[in-house]
């Protein structure tokens, strides 16, 4: 399998050198999962406030190993307000962005060199190979089910075995844009408790979450954690708050999970061997001003609607997108790469589905300017009409 | 062997639990290295101006993962300048600080499964044996030469074998502020080269330089990579601009390496197994404003004079040091850590030499104000007095 970050980055450097030819308003680069949308003004105003008022040997100074309590504190009562949650400063543990919070769930579950297993389903982010491999596990993949990219359970089944340990989902998912159904989310959770039972050891759920904010009108988006007692929870702000650049995010596991008196202890641990100590300290006093604030999200939701009224009428097959900034629609060729390079001539800049487990399938990454989305359309109807003779 | 930060860590949370009795301004705290002069204004400057007058999208924003290429390009012309070398962006990496910067050069140079080693050299920063065994090799460490904090070189001869793949050096040196000569550097440049060729293999010289720009008046520092060809140097911004928050450092490889033009690709592929993601952008532009500016980093030189002329007139033996805020005296008593103990009896807060790999010694971390420093010296007094009669 290749790996998704090379084709992505192929694609988008592509399009850095293509803007250099016809301007980058002629480009239209949908690469990228890079926000579009300004950060929240509470925390932007926070970051200056905290630099010109604030004791600047706090604000500069070393956070504690497990984060500081101020944005541990905001973060645990913002998500028990929001969904009726008991977490404490013991559920939580700040990390390096969700990469590194994943870092820190996967060591946390994984014992190496025991041929462990961790189960994600098709389509996934392509990253996660090597996150998991770093751990010591290796990630199988459970193949998509095409017809609404919910989970196709009857293949999962088959593939947990004694040395699974824990089952990563991704939703709202990238690329998908699709969220797991309450009904999904319930009959995993089921799935779950009976093989942990049968197995006799807990496969943990870890669910990566940094598109949890991104969700469309109508969509049901239940809260992960609710359902299953064995969760881990990883976050980042990189979405929500469009500061992917902050490089902070969480790990927080349920009170009700096997291991949960150590969790924390253990991520500090694990910190210890693979050079992570923390995220910035004023990224986190930042977020603990207003952990709930999120940037301007409609705009991905208009720029959905657009894309996938155009694209439907155009002949394209997808899954309507629940939430995050993603699309994954059929290609209109069996070769998604051939298809992908083609779009290249109307200056459309897409990315083959094959790295995410999505062979045929294509992404478009709509974190861009409604303007430039509506100019798009043009594009797409040529590439369309290469398809209709 | 005990690990340093839970010996530092109690000491620092006794001391807290103390200030709260007796007051803050009444415990002589000097167990933690947390710098105590604000970060230069050229730094803080930065930050605001990047958040109130630059693209949110480019501020906040995801750095490639090499680096932003702002921050590396004006980190090697700041090196370039100051240490006439000739780097170019093809010999930086930026890190999450320097403990991710270590992270990044073990793994680069380590195959784990090997029983491979790496040697470093005591007194030393006791958090050197997780950060090398997540890597999969192990940490051998050197006994002290007491008489300079030096190197003993004798003792670090016979301890190279056919497993050794890097040398690892902290200069200026945590714990005992103690800067390795010019002579100890051409020396160990000397001896890694004959045992290269002897070996058939590589040794690489890592070079831990957090305290670089923390050298007092009259002190040989010289800079390593110029010496030896297969130097990675890895720096953090923590100490130079008192910004351990700020999480923000690099891996720096010579041109002459072997491996050096795959260094900054391996180092991307390292990132992707460990959850490293480079450190934030922000905190990258603002170093990029000034990369070579510095706190008010004299307040430490008065504060090493001070202790060092009050202590050794006590009667403490100790090599006086060239740099940081670290001085590692000898205890009035063979055994460390009750001396500490009982320095605990009039509010000072030490650490006991023994995981630093110093038994009967103890570390000062002078990091505070000067005047708070003025005021300590009677408890020293007491304490020195205890062992007078």
């Amino acid at each position: 399998m290749t790996t998704g970050e090379s084709v992505i980055r192929r694609m988008y450097m592509y399009g850095l050198d293509r803007a250099k030819v016809v301007g980058s308003e002629n480009v239209f680069d949908y690469s990228l999962g890079n926000p579009s949308v300004a950060p929240p003004s509470a925390y932007t105003d926070a970051l200056v406030d905290l630099v010109q008022n604030e004791n600047p040997l706090l604000v500069h100074g070393y956070s504690p190993n497990v984060g500081m309590p101020q944005a541990r504190e905001a973060i645990v009562k913002d998500l028990n307000k929001r969904y009726h949650m008991g977490y404490t400063l013991k559920n939580i543990f700040m990390s390096v962005s969700a990469a590194g919070a994943l870092a820190h769930a996967f060591r946390a579950v994984v014992t190496p060199g025991e041929g462990q297993n961790i189960i994600t389903f098709a389509p996934f982010f392509p990253e996660y190979i090597h996150y998991v491999g770093g751990s010591g596990a290796e990630l199988k993949v459970v193949p998509a089910d095409f017809s609404s990219f919910q989970i196709n359970f009857e293949a999962f089944e088959s593939m947990i075995d004694e040395k699974t340990v824990a089952v990563l989902i991704n939703s709202p998912n990238n690329p998908s844009g699709i969220v797991y159904s309450t009904q999904t989310i319930e009959r995993l959770a089921n799935i779950l408790r009976a093989k942990s039972a049968e197995l006799g050891h807990v496969i943990y759920l870890i669910s990566d979450e940094p598109y949890r904010e991104i969700v469309f009108e109508g969509t049901d988006a239940p809260f992960v954690a609710k359902f299953y007692d064995n969760t881990i929870v990883c976050y980042s702000y990189s979405k929500s708050m469009s500061v992917p650049g902050a490089r902070t995010g969480y790990c927080l596991i349920n009170t009700e999970a096997e291991g949960y008196e150590d969790f924390v202890a253990v991520c500090v641990q694990i910190s210890r061997c693979i050079g992570h100590n923390c995220p910035p300290t004023l990224m986190q006093l930042a977020v603990a001003r207003d952990a709930g604030a999120t940037s301007d999200l409609a705009v991905y939701e208009t720029n959905m609607n657009i894309l996938y009224d155009e694209l439907t009428s155009l002949g394209f097959e997808m899954v309507k997108p629940g939430g995050t900034f993603y699309m994954l629609p059929k290609a209109l060729e069996a070769d998604a790469t051939a298809f992908c390079e083609k779009a290249k001539q109307f200056d459309l800049i897409l990315v083959p589905g094959d790295s995410f487990g999505a062979p045929g399938y294509f992404r478009i990454a709509y974190c861009v300017p409604t303007e430039k989305v509506r100019r798009s359309l043009m594009a797409f109807r040529k590439l369309a009409a290469l398809y209709k003779h």
